[in-house]
């Protein structure tokens, strides 16, 4: 491999100038592209659209409860069936929540913090809370710990999960460590798959703290894209240690058929999930059973789900092609830019050099590429590196997403050998 | 009057055989019949059903936004505008949330009590918090005071809201105190609407605590069904004092639609809206904008909402007719019952003789017509004298209806002749 600090100023220096030239070039060309969210494209949404055209012509369930009407707090049987197949909980252990899991996740939190748990301290009542974050990880967790006033630890991710020596020594040591926020397969940003052993050290660690929990994020529970990794279910790892309650497990469509209108799921040990189900009866009435209905007669079953997602990767596939290839081309063998190879989910996570990740995103942003920001992978948005960028292909267009990609090339390579020239 | 404690024991003790012998036909005809919960009935639900055969063709918003993709955090502009227009707030002081009021006064309750609002200590963090909760009120408005903890003070209710004078006297003089729980058009379960002189009085009085709310849960609002009583812009009244942050201001179509599949918005003064959008901003990534526009196709302008509300009317002005003119016709001149005479809603609040609502309810229930609990609404379902019980006429059938009027009568008659024969 050959280092950018092994070349020589003039080296550098003339690299500089091209890769100037070229980033002026893109400038000037006004293009307006957008990478900083996950959000899926016009092609993948027109996949579920026979969920808005589709009449609901019977708006009675499976049980013969007419979904128009009030009633039935904790999801439709039909939902929980299909969800209870589909990733192997009992319907028993969850409640079919709104349209965001990130909305029942912050409420999860706010539960804890008012309420404790199963007899526990409120964890707003206590001196400090601590929960602990693999990093890189998802923005909109960390922005919830902050919320509260969660102090976040990092731990960093390794191949098949967290460190997990690490998190075991903080769990059992520190009685103020009261969680870990989890995305288990291809997490949010790196697209790390947690390993079976990772899974059954979760669930079977010893923790200082009596209501220790694991935010066990699914989102991208079955976002297989080029290959099917399976997660080791973490209710089988659990039981067998006696540990369930320290699930809240949550699952969504958002990212499957339409966000904002899909519908999530919270599933939990069997004694917390009776707890949940007693604050969910004074803080609703219910969930829109009617939208539970329409996403149930698109999927029908997990059969249909899992074809839905097969046509969803062939939409996805050709995206991550370009970014992984893109960056193979550019950045085999230099210094300038580690990435990850993600195997499914949303995203491809990047370190360029340290302390150029912010310049990047600027640079990119400059000349009309909007990236997500620099430390948003991090609590508190601090990247102690400088290094890691999150990369969301999903939403543009490819030919969109080659011009981006381009573009993002020069950026990474402009402030890396400018911040190597700092020091020439 | 005839009073029944006139009466002689023999009187009573005839009356009374005559009404087991009624009641005890009633049991034979096994009867089932639901008069428990504000629920609406078929026919009612019947008039939106074109939210659900109508295909949602065009998912772009006004403002060209693809509905079926993340963004947008308050809600679209086309539903603001509707609300705005039907409620007179503007639409920058609202946000658009999920399908319940319910979870959003909820959740409004959670955030003071974990963050105060607009620097004020958060109420957690206090000995007591009070909420005055003007009676008999809505029991699941109690059931979530009582969830956080918050001691509930009962406050009179009088012909045109709740006894202000008792209400200015605490809020003024007791910091401890920091909100009222209000239903202020056709209330339920008495069907009382807030006079101009109570609103105006509820935003200029003097408050000990900085951060007293008013819950102003305007569930009724539209919800004519005798005549149109219009309630005094509470935004209106507080601008004149600059108290517009005591505002709580919840709305939702789901007994105007579909309960459960509806539209909730919260609404507050500007400085104390911005502060609730920065923490939904970290609660959810934005509300079901697919079922907005839904909503909002179906309705259009505020037209279509007030003649859609029209409809609703006569499919509840029978009901409510049945209810009053059996009511008057078995009890006018008696002191067995006293009830309210709503001029719309959804219920009638009758107060039996003291201490024989329980009994009421119970001889109903064992008859097959389910009743609002006695006691429930009173905060903690605790009624003093055991005298109050919501009607909710909407659900049954008007043959239903006259029947389950005809039982509970007798059920009134029986424990209210019972209950004078104790003392003879």
């Amino acid at each position: 491999m050959k280092t950018l600090a092994s070349l020589s100023k003039a080296q550098l220096l003339d690299m500089e100038k091209k890769l100037s030239e070229n980033y002026e070039e893109f400038k000037s060309r006004n293009i307006k592209l957008d990478m900083s969210r996950g959000k899926p494209s016009s092609d993948q949404l027109n996949l579920s659209n026979s969920i808005l055209s589709a009449p609901l012509d019977n708006y009675m369930t499976e049980q013969g409860i007419d979904a128009r009407n009030y009633g039935i707090l904790d999801g439709i049987d039909e939902v929980k069936r299909l969800f209870s197949e589909l990733l192997d909980i009992p319907s028993e252990n969850m409640i079919i929540g709104g349209n965001s899991s990130l909305n029942l996740i912050y409420d999860a939190m706010a539960r804890l913090y008012i309420f404790g748990a199963l007899g526990s301290t409120p964890w707003g009542k206590l001196d400090k809370v601590k929960i602990l974050c693999p990093v890189p990880g998802y923005d909109r967790h960390f922005a919830i710990c902050e919320e509260f006033g969660f102090e976040m630890v990092n731990i960093p991710m390794k191949k098949d999960g967290p460190d997990m020596d690490m998190v075991e020594s903080m769990a059992k040591n520190d009685p103020a460590v009261k969680g870990i926020m989890c995305v288990p397969l291809y997490s949010n940003p790196d697209g790390t798959c947690y390993s079976e052993e990772t899974v059954i050290r979760l669930a079977g660690m010893e923790t200082a703290a009596e209501d220790f929990k694991i935010f066990w994020d699914n989102a991208y529970g079955i976002h297989h894209v080029f290959k099917q990794v399976s997660l080791y279910n973490i209710f089988d790892a659990c039981r067998r240690f006696r540990t369930e309650d320290r699930i809240l497990y949550f699952f969504s469509t958002s990212k499957i058929t339409f966000p904002g209108s899909g519908i999530a799921l919270v599933a939990a040990g069997d004694e917390y999930i009776k707890e949940i189900k007693l604050h969910f009866g004074r803080q609703t009435i219910g969930y829109d059973k009617i939208n539970q209905l329409r996403v149930y007669n698109y999927f029908k079953n997990v059969d249909g789900m899992l074809e839905h997602m097969a046509a969803l990767a062939k939409e996805l596939k050709p995206k991550f092609s370009i970014v992984l290839e893109t960056l193979n081309q550019e950045f085999e063998d230099t210094d300038m830019l580690q990435w990850t190879k993600p195997l499914g989910g949303y995203f491809v996570s990047v370190n360029t050099m340290s302390h150029c990740a912010k310049e990047t995103v600027r640079l990119a942003k400059e000349a009309g590429l909007s990236l997500t920001s620099a430390g948003a992978t991090y609590p508190y948005g601090k990247d102690p590196l400088d290094q890691n960028i999150r990369i969301a292909p999903s939403y543009p267009t490819c030919d969109e997403l080659e011009l981006a990609m381009q573009l993002f090339c020069i950026c990474v390579k402009l402030a890396a050998v400018r911040k190597v020239l700092e020091y020439k």
